[in-house]
C-alpha cells in the first residue's frame, strides 16, 4: 500500500479524493497496490465531508511522516506550494503538482532535486489539463525533435472566444456569461490576458528544450481587445479568432508567443471549441500530431494528477521524467517572425490601396457588412518587426490580429 | 551502447534506419547511449545501400549474437515473423514491432514471455501509426475505467471517403487513385474490406479489457459497397461517411465493430481527413480525448518503432507495458446495440411514410438532388437485431449505413 498527503482541498484537490475512491478497484491494479490519502493538508475544516478526520492544518505532519510516499500538491500559486514541494522532495518523498506558474518558475530546480533523490516530480496535469501530453512528450515523441508546440491551452478563453464566433456577441457579454458558469474567475487576468496560456508553453518549451525558458520572456497579448466586430470580418474570410500559445524552432532557439490569430478552417485547431484544449505538435519525422481533450475541470484534471501519482507509486526510486536544466534557453525575439497580419482600419479601401500595397505588400480587402467607414486587410507575408514599423505610418490602424497559417 | 537487429528492410524497416540516422543526437541522449543497427535481416541483397555490409539472410545469426539487445520486428504477416519474434524473446531480446496481424493474433502469448523474462514486447506502431496511444492508455489514463475507444485507423479508406465527399467520385475512381498513388494495395482487401482496421480495434480492446479480444469476433463490414449516391445523402443530411471503429463498454464486456457509419458535423472525427487518423477515448473520469496524427506512413510508423527502441534501451530489464491475458474477452453482439440507420430505398416516400413509421418509428426522409425513384430515411433509435427484423419486410430496401451519435 502507498500512503499519499493531498496538500489542498479545493476543486483539483477533491477531485484527486475523488476519483481515487471512485475507481478505487482498477487503480490499486495498475499502481501494483492500493493508494491509500493518509493526510489531506488545507487550512480549513470540511465538516460532513468523509475526509475531515483525515484533514490536518500542519505541514510538518505531513513532511516528517515517514509512512507517506507521495505528496500531491494542488494548493496553487508559488508559495506556500513551492516550500511545500522542495521540502517534500528533499525528505524523498515523490510530488505530484498540477501547478503549473509553480512548475514554470521552478521546474527546473525541483526536478534537479528529484533527479539527486531517484524520486519523480510529475507535473502532467500543468499543462492541458486531463490531455496526456507531458509523458507522450517524454516517452513517445522521443525518435523525434520537436519542431513545433503550442495550442490551444486555456479553456476559459477558448469557451469565450466560441461564443463570440457562434453567437455574434461582444467580450464583455461572454466574460460575465463565463463568469456567471464558473468558467472564468471574479478576477479574470490570468485567463484573458494570457498569463496561464503563457505558463503553460513556458513549461512545454522548457521541456522540449531542454533548458529553462522563463515565461516572461515569452510575448504574451491576451484576448481582452478582441471584438465582436473583429469576429466578424474573420468570419468574413472565413476564418475563426483563437487564443494561441505557439513554439516554433528555428536551429537550437525557439520563437515562443502567445496571442490571438486569425485562424483558416483547414487548421487542425479551427475546430477545438468551447472550453476543450489541443496540443499541436510537428516531429521532424512524426509530422503533426495533436492531443484534444479536456483542459480543466475538476475530474478531468484529478486523473491525469491520479496518473501521475500511479506511475509514482510503480516507480517509487527512479526519476521517470526527463528534466530542463536551469540554464536559460536562448528565444528569438518575435520581431524577427515572417506571418500575415489582419488589420482594421478607419476610412475608404479603394483611396488608400495603393499605399497599403506599397506598405504591405500583396493585400487582400475584407469588409464586414454592416460595418461602414472602416475595413479590413490582409496584409502580405512580412516580419513583425516590418510590419510595425509600416503600420507606424498609418494612424487609421485601429486593430491588428496576426494570421496563422 | 545498445545493438539492434530490424527484421525486414521494406518501408517502415527502411524507415528505422533513416530515424536512428537522421536523429542519432538526441536519441543517444533520450536513450543513454547510442543504439547501433549491428544486423539488418532481409531475404534480398540491397547493393550500393549503405546498409548493404550489415545485411544478413539467416535469422540464426540475429538470435544467436549475445551482443543484440532489442529486435525489431517489420517484416508484416504472421509467418516467419511469429516465430521470429517468439525465439527473439525467448532468447531473452526486447523485441519492438509494428505488425498488428501478429500482435492481434498472438500479443497475450507473446506479452506472457516478455513479462517472465522481465524484457519489453512492444508495438506502438501497429495502432495508429506514428500517433502515440498504447503508451499512453497504459501510463497516462490509468487512473480512469476507459468507456469507449475506437477512431478513423485505417489512412487508406479514410483517404477514399474523403475524396469521395469533397469531389463526389465514386469508389472505383478513388480506389484506382488511392492505388496509382500508393496509398492502397494492389490487392486492396485488407485495407477496403476493414480487415486493417478490425485488428488494430482489437489489440485496442485487448489492451483496454485485459484479455484476448480476438478479432475474427470482431463485426466488421468495409466500404466496398459505399457509393457516391450514398454520400449524396450524407451530405444532403449535413453529415459524412467514415469507417470506423468502435468499442463500448457495458460491464465488463465491451461491443466491438467495424462498419462505415454517417457522421453529424459536430463529432469530433468529422474533419479527420485524407490519410490522417485518429484515436477517440472516453474514460470515465477523464471524459472525451482524442489523439490525432499520421496513422501510417514511412516516417511517421517508424518513428514510433524508434520510440519504443528507445524504452526499451533505458529499460532492457523491465516490462514497461501492461499485458492482456490469453483469457477469451466477451463481447456483446452487436445486434443488442441501439442505434439510428440511414436506409436507402426504391419508391416514393409520401406513398410509403406510413408503413415506415410503422416499422422504424419516427423517421426523417432525405432526398438527394439527381436521384429520382428512390429516396433515403434516418430511422428511430432501434437495436440492430430489431432493425434487420423489421427491413426484412421492405425488399425495396438498397443500402442500409449505420449512423453515429
Amino acid at each position: 500500500m502507498m500512503n499519499i498527503a493531498v496538500m489542498g482541498y479545493g476543486t483539483v484537490g477533491s477531485g484527486v479524493v475523488e476519483v481515487l475512491e471512485r475507481n478505487r478497484g482498477v487503480i490499486s491494479q495498475r499502481a501494483d497496490g492500493d493508494i491509500y490519502v493518509k493526510y489531506v493538508l488545507d487550512l480549513r475544516d470540511f465538516p460532513g465531508d468523509a475526509i475531515q478526520e483525515r484533514i490536518v492544518h500542519d505541514f510538518e505532519i505531513v513532511v516528517n511522516d515517514p509512512e507517506i510516499g507521495i505528496v500531491v500538491e494542488t494548493m496553487g500559486g508559488i508559495e506556500p506550494a513551492y516550500t511545500f514541494v522542495k521540502r517534500s522532495l528533499l525528505a524523498g518523498k515523490n510530488v505530484v503538482t498540477s501547478n503549473k506558474a509553480l512548475v514554470a518558475k521552478h521546474g527546473a530546480e525541483l526536478l534537479a532535486i528529484a533527479a539527486e533523490k531517484h524520486i519523480n516530480f510529475l507535473f502532467e496535469a500543468s499543462v492541458g489539463g486531463g490531455i496526456p501530453i507531458l509523458r507522450p512528450l517524454q516517452t513517445s515523441l522521443t525518435a523525434d525533435v520537436v519542431e513545433e508546440i503550442g495550442g490551444i491551452l486555456n479553456g476559459t478563453t477558448n469557451y469565450m472566444l466560441t461564443k463570440m464566433f457562434y453567437e455574434g456577441a461582444d467580450y464583455d457579454e461572454v466574460l460575465k456569461e463565463a463568469q456567471a458558469k464558473g468558467y472564468a474567475e471574479r478576477n479574470p487576468e490570468a485567463d484573458v490576458e494570457g498569463y496561464d496560456t503563457c505558463r503553460k508553453i513556458a513549461i512545454l518549451c522548457s521541456l522540449v528544450l531542454g533548458k529553462q525558458v522563463d515565461f516572461e520572456d515569452i510575448f504574451t497579448e491576451g484576448i481582452t481587445k478582441i471584438s465582436k466586430e473583429d469576429m466578424m470580418y474573420a468570419k468574413e474570410a472565413g476564418m475563426t479568432i483563437k487564443l494561441l500559445a505557439s513554439a516554433k524552432r528555428n536551429g537550437d532557439k525557439m520563437c515562443a508567443m502567445v496571442s490571438p490569430v486569425l485562424m483558416k478552417k483547414t487548421h487542425p485547431l479551427y475546430s477545438v471549441n468551447d472550453v476543450f484544449n489541443a496540443i499541436f505538435v510537428r516531429g521532424n519525422m512524426l509530422g503533426d500530431a495533436m492531443f484534444y481533450g479536456s483542459g480543466a475541470g475538476k475530474l478531468p484534471t484529478a486523473s491525469a494528477v491520479v496518473a501521475d501519482v500511479i506511475e509514482a507509486a510503480k516507480h517509487p526510486s527512479d526519476s521517470m521524467m526527463g528534466m530542463w536544466t536551469a540554464e536559460k534557453a536562448l528565444l528569438q525575439p518575435v520581431d524577427g517572425v515572417s506571418r500575415q497580419f489582419f488589420v482594421r482600419m478607419r476610412g475608404d479601401a479603394d483611396e488608400k490601396k495603393a499605399a497599403l500595397e506599397a506598405a504591405f505588400g500583396e493585400i487582400c480587402v475584407l469588409r464586414a457588412s454592416g460595418l461602414t467607414g472602416e475595413f479590413g486587410i490582409i496584409t502580405g507575408k512580412m516580419t513583425e518587426g516590418t510590419y510595425k514599423k509600416q503600420a507606424e505610418t498609418f494612424p487609421e490602424i485601429i486593430q491588428m490580429i496576426r494570421v496563422e497559417d
